[in-house]
């Protein structure tokens, strides 16, 4: 059985997009995954198929109607699918490697694309929908944090990396950010690779990567090393 | 001016994508903002246009060359060009809507997307890359950071939003997680509007959002209201 996604939007002429194409549109052409995207719009009423309302006690901007979200999650997800249903939303938990590694193990995902000022409180609660934020920036809409989503999944099903060692020495795979990376040419604008790098000792080489990726996480990610304060 | 984006990718056949649409797309179309897409390819090195080589001191994946990189860069953002330079890797500072409010209110931006197992150090060193993370959690690419990074930049140009308010009460704004939305139906699957909501008493209703907003930040991502230990 392979990865299931499946992706509820008012855009989906946005999918498979940049999923379609590199790693990922290359593990969906061999089968590793597939992706099955619903228009919310479908679900809509009336012969407008209205999917918003102004939101209960006034203000700006439109809420996604919770009967109207719910026939839709409910078409794409019917009883005893066993795939988390996640709403992409900066209220959500924030997205880490963890949970992605979860995910790319079980059996896919169903994955709602929030649009305008937010869904109506009472589908979140009703569907389960767990809220999962890409990160702490607004965006216009859910998709492209779907997008990230999936990629991030996608590449760690089993199969999908050609190098099954790529996925393990990257950053937060062991809670440290990655080492600096070189590459020929030696010397570049009056720049060197660091001579260890070219020694050939693999034992220095391994101690100057590891020590190199702790200053990097202690300098730019404190909140990684240190536990935050309760 | 409009706002003037380069983005400099292995796979510039992925863009527009989803900001050629919705929000981005129709401010893309009024002139609001340019996109320009480059190939690094185009900078590569010999018959087979190479941009990558294996890293110094050994191990998986391959490494972005400084000089085809550097290339490719001067190219799209010659001397003058008074746009920041970011490169999107999991290495970089958190992305916050701080900083997406900053980028839109100046005169653009250049977005270098990382693929292979990283880009040669010395090139983010001379060119001055500022790396920018979207989120703790890795991609198969810097394509899809990009996207996130310009859909949360260009909502945010002057004009785009209708709504100006829009912008000024959603989450991270002024340190929160949003409250919750309802909208109609006043009743669905048993489940009601909270009261407050429908009674007409703005006071009221303001309070309650304030708290709601502040319960679920607490609840979510006490990270956000509380200090962190230093």
């Amino acid at each position: 059985m392979s990865f299931r996604a499946s992706v509820l939007t008012l855009y989906p002429e946005m999918f498979p997009g940049p999923l379609g194409l590199s790693l990922a549109g290359k593990a969906m052409a061999r089968g590793d995954w597939t992706l099955d995207t619903r228009q919310i719009r479908d679900f809509g009423l009336g012969r407008h198929r209205a999917v918003d309302d102004t939101p209960a006690g006034g203000g700006a901007g439109m809420v996604l109607r919770a009967d109207v979200l719910a026939s839709a999650i409910d078409a794409a997800s019917p009883p005893g699918d066993d795939r988390p249903r996640l709403l992409m939303s900066p209220r959500g938990a924030p997205l880490r490697q963890g949970f992605v590694r979860e995910l790319a193990g079980g059996p896919g995902v169903v994955v709602v694309c929030g649009r305008f000022e937010g869904v109506d409180e009472r589908v979140i609660e009703a569907r389960r929908l767990l809220e999962v934020s890409v990160g702490d920036y607004v965006l216009s809409g859910g998709e492209i944090a779907a997008m990230a989503l999936l990629d991030a999944v996608v590449r760690l099903i089993p199969g999908v990396m050609g190098n099954a060692e790529s996925g393990e020495t990257e950053s937060f795979e062991h809670g440290l950010l990655e080492h600096p990376h070189y590459t020929r040419p030696a010397e570049w604008e009056g720049r060197s690779i660091p001579a260890v790098l070219t020694s050939g000792d693999h034992g220095a080489i391994a101690r100057w990567r590891r020590g190199e990726a702790e200053r990097l996480t202690a300098e730019r990610r404190p909140d990684l090393v240190q536990p935050r304060q309760k």
